[in-house]
């Protein structure tokens, strides 16, 4: 198991990312991971579309998020996200979301199988699992 | 141009459709309209993963909505559409989204071009052409 | 904790449920999520609407998401949902995501904590506990 | 009515954002779209956030949208935003979506209405007036 070094992405809360209750809606997390983790990969020189249009996709395969305080419209928030390599054929990210304040928003994993594109399982691309080491 | 028999959709407001003013989000407008539109086609006797399979797609070439009165969470939305052919390229769908209290939420239009699965403009199938007779 | 009966829901994939990987996206299993415990509180004499309307909410703490296989576009999904009272305060949900052939694409959970609708902690409602007993 | 000048805001494509087509699904033009106007106020010295909190909102009460090619994931958006008062009580954006090779992927407009936080139509704040001025 190698960790490769942290990433980290700002974004601003859209207004169609909350809900009634005023704050994010709980599911916009996930799609802010995902913003994460393509950055993560951009920031050690990779692309997730390079690596689809190669022949590999890392589709997830488990989440899971605490969430500890509620983020706010408009907000700028900060996710720091490490990519760990578990084996050829699994990845595991971890996120920490953070507030405008340098409070934690929440914390979550997502854990991701490679498959090429007919989604059979298959060994992430050497170029790829280098990204980790 | 041909126009077809109305149908009608049902659907409950989602708590992630809601924003922060505490109303049903504007974009979300379109996806309702997506729903209706599909169920529409498969009240007519087909279905758009069929038309999909049979290598025709129906993208998206305009949208326009007026918003009347703001929908709610959890309220049971009703949806009158009709479809349109304009010609054997291109459909047109109009919206007449209810209120539970049988008020109009809003009213919207969306145009869209037939295409092959390239993305080259392609006649409708005939069999689609006909749902619109 | 007392654990009470299971309810179900029925819904159709949305093409805007999908994503570029032909499937549905990870994060809208979440919104099912949300469309399932509604459902559940329903059928068992309650909605959401009037427990935040009496002043109480029960925003989502924590979720973890298992996936197994993918749900595709205008596929008839079915979520069972058991509703467990972990403590006057504390809430779990557990989901099961059916896919139309009957096979599991997902097992979830959420848990939720009472607060008031200024957001601090709060017992459930009298009339809301009785529901999971 | 009085023109403002121009804001451009720039933006990655998520893949949430997406659709099995495997372009982005034409509501989140709209999501993008108040991204935009977000972006323009800031950027003449006001957050929609602030008027919020001042008082006044700024539903919409119309929109449509031309979609004239795809956007891809990943793909970098530039949006081009120009707001215009019809009156003290009645605002419109327009904007054109860039794709990263420099054509346009969509032109759109959105009418909004001041009201206050009941939803009763008001003046817009003089502030928030003068900024398009």
């Amino acid at each position: 198991m190698t960790t490769a070094a942290t990433s980290e992405t700002t974004l601003r809360v859209r207004y169609a990312e909350t809900d009634k209750m005023g704050v994010v809606y709980y599911a916009n997390y996930l799609v802010w991971f995902e913003v994460a983790r393509t950055e993560w990969l951009r920031a050690h020189g990779w692309t997730y579309r390079e690596m689809e249009a190669g022949g590999a996709m890392l589709p997830v395969i488990g989440v899971q998020c605490e969430y500890l305080r509620s983020a706010q419209y408009d907000e700028s928030i900060t996710i720091r996200t490490i990519g760990i390599l578990h084996s050829p054929v699994r990845v595991e990210f971890t996120y920490e979301v953070f507030k405008q304040d340098g409070t934690v928003a929440a914390r979550g994993t997502t854990m991701h199988a490679a498959v090429d594109l007919k989604g059979k399982p298959c060994r992430l691309p050497e170029k790829v699992r280098e990204v980790f080491a």
